[in-house]
């Protein structure tokens, strides 16, 4: 089944490894090994690598539901990260010809993914003008028969959009007698007093992962939680595609989880500093403008000056080392994708970095 | 996309975890996390957990190379063992109404994740008269305009079956004027002297893991290697699914891949006395009859009593703790899949375990 190259991650597989300021990354400074295991080891002899529990074990399982307010384990599987997730759901629920609603400027896979599965996909553009907002009224009204899915990212990637709780409990009343599924990837959710579609909506399905906020993206670990039988279909499509995530990766996931709090409070910190001194630097620089989102590693910043993102982007990165992922990955110019979770002091450096080489490129 | 359950993993996964005596399980007795460590360790302060290098790093994909006889890096990607590398072919490559053609008994994936696709597959049953061989005009004689795709699994699971050179060549043969792919599952194939469709063949995509002789099941790692074309249209469609398999799964795999002689010896000598141990006792007992492979470690024992498989599998491992997948499984009665990599001791003592308990259920 056809797809197009996904703009985005191609552009940070042909580009990232020559990054000297990471400034586009969504993911927080990723641990090592040693700092996860730092807080608790494993028994190497007695993890046999064997498949393991299929679905993930009990306790793995009771980890994750420490994220949300409500459910069981049997409303919970884990995979390889949040875009399997997001894959396993959609290629469980969807059928050719089924409607997909979506947002843009957002990630690719939920337009991409349904449609070389021969559905038909509708976008609701975000509101820029009013923060990357959006009208609940305005995906409401794309709705028809034959609409199967809503797939949101809450927050979005890369707009920083937080949807805000009035437009989730809304959508899910009208979409409630209809059967329409909520999709929900939360990968950028912070903690479990944001609101989860899983925790309001029958019909609701969340996908999160430890690899945004708790840094750990190496150990490809996610999960999804939905009703118990959304979770057994996918749990039978399961074991065309995955079967596990094995047992060492499940125990490295667990002991992650368990201390999320420490990993969370260190993800904060280093946020906020990157937050600080983007807001400092933008009282200098009038040339870019942001909105810098409550929670969540991601936001969207634009730009004034004529030059197409692409280019931006790629002359910067060769010429000073300041590595964005450009607007174009997101059919949006005048934009650079800007993560909030890599170092601090890069951010600082990147930021004074690309002020000064555009003073030299526009002015010269 | 629908599909129905997985008949062979869903019966592992819900009787696996009550075996006493495993007689069923098609990987070598897996080892333990300090086994693997024990000949090489990793520095946990270097290893970042970050998405690593997407489609692996150029070390992994050269110690993947030494498994096969020719191939560049270009021509491998990596994935999460050989069940998600198959998967990523078939979606990748083929298309509603396309044809695909299998052999059965076989493994189940081969038949319904194409037609949950929409495409058309075709069968070709296996000779048990003839040690579950194949004629290679069998297979010809199936393929039509609209063949896209010929699946193997060489050797097979469940028979043993496997695939001459004779076969392999003339099918290729056969199939290169047609631009026809012959996607061959080789996660049972032990050593680089068998000969990989990979090797022989421009449309030949091989697939394999560290889940079968390799004992490493639980690192989830596989791959694919075929054409560079093949693998850049896959490596696409990998960011919409995947990713990458994460740093920390990749250095652990090229350890076991840096090792592999140490651990096919180990594999090796287990399988024989496995051997050694069913031909003893198929010496006095006679109401079963099985074809031993040269190679792999799966085979399909048969019986000839009169009980269903599943029953017999059902009552079997419920009053004696022996534990097999019935044929059932595979669409094919009077038959149980015999695992030939697990415990020595185990598979005397299950064999003798099951006769007994026949003598006591049959006779009684």
């Amino acid at each position: 089944m056809k797809l197009p190259d996904f703009k985005v991650e191609q552009w940070m597989n042909d580009h990232e490894m020559d990054a000297v300021y990471n400034l586009t990354d969504t993911c927080v400074k990723a641990l090592s090994l040693q700092e996860l295991l730092s807080l608790e080891t494993i028994d190497e002899s007695s993890l046999i690598l064997d498949y393991g529990q299929i679905t993930g074990s009990k306790h793995v399982k009771e980890a994750i539901l420490s994220f949300y307010q409500s459910g069981t384990i049997d409303q919970v599987t884990t995979c390889h990260g949040c875009l399997e997730a997001n894959h396993l759901v959609m290629s469980t629920l969807l059928e050719p010809k089924d409607h997909v609603i979506t947002c843009v400027p957002g990630y690719q896979q939920f337009v991409d993914l349904p449609r070389s599965m021969g559905c038909r996909v509708s976008t609701v553009t975000l509101d820029e003008a009013h923060g990357w907002s959006c009208d609940v009224n305005r995906v409401k009204d794309q709705i028809g028969s034959a609409t199967k899915m809503i797939i949101l990212n809450n927050p979005n990637n890369p707009t920083g959009t937080h949807f805000s709780d009035a437009f989730l409990y809304e959508l899910a009343r009208f979409c409630k007698d209809k059967n329409i599924y909520i999709l929900c990837d939360e990968v950028y959710r912070s903690s479990e007093r944001e609101t989860s579609i899983s925790d309001i909506y029958e019909y609701g399905i969340s996908t999160g992962s430890l690899s945004k906020v708790l840094a750990l993206a190496g150990l490809r670990f996610g999960w999804i939680k939905g009703n118990e039988e959304v979770i057994h279909a996918v749990n039978v499509r399961r074991d065309y595609t995955m079967i596990s995530t094995g047992p060492l990766v499940e125990q490295l996931a667990f002991i992650a989880m368990k201390h999320k709090d420490e990993w969370l409070e260190r993800s904060t910190s280093i946020i906020q500093k990157n937050k600080a001194i983007i807001r400092s630097w933008l009282k200098t620089e009038k040339r870019f403008h942001v909105q810098l989102p409550d929670t969540g590693t991601v936001s969207f910043l634009k730009y004034d000056f004529n030059m197409p993102s692409e280019q931006l982007a790629e002359t910067l990165l060769k010429e000073t080392g300041v590595f964005f992922v450009p607007g174009s990955c997101f059919n949006c110019e005048y934009h650079l994708r800007l993560g909030l979770g890599q170092d601090p002091e890069q951010m600082e450096k990147g930021l004074k970095l690309m002020s000064r080489w555009i003073d030299l490129r526009l002015h010269s």
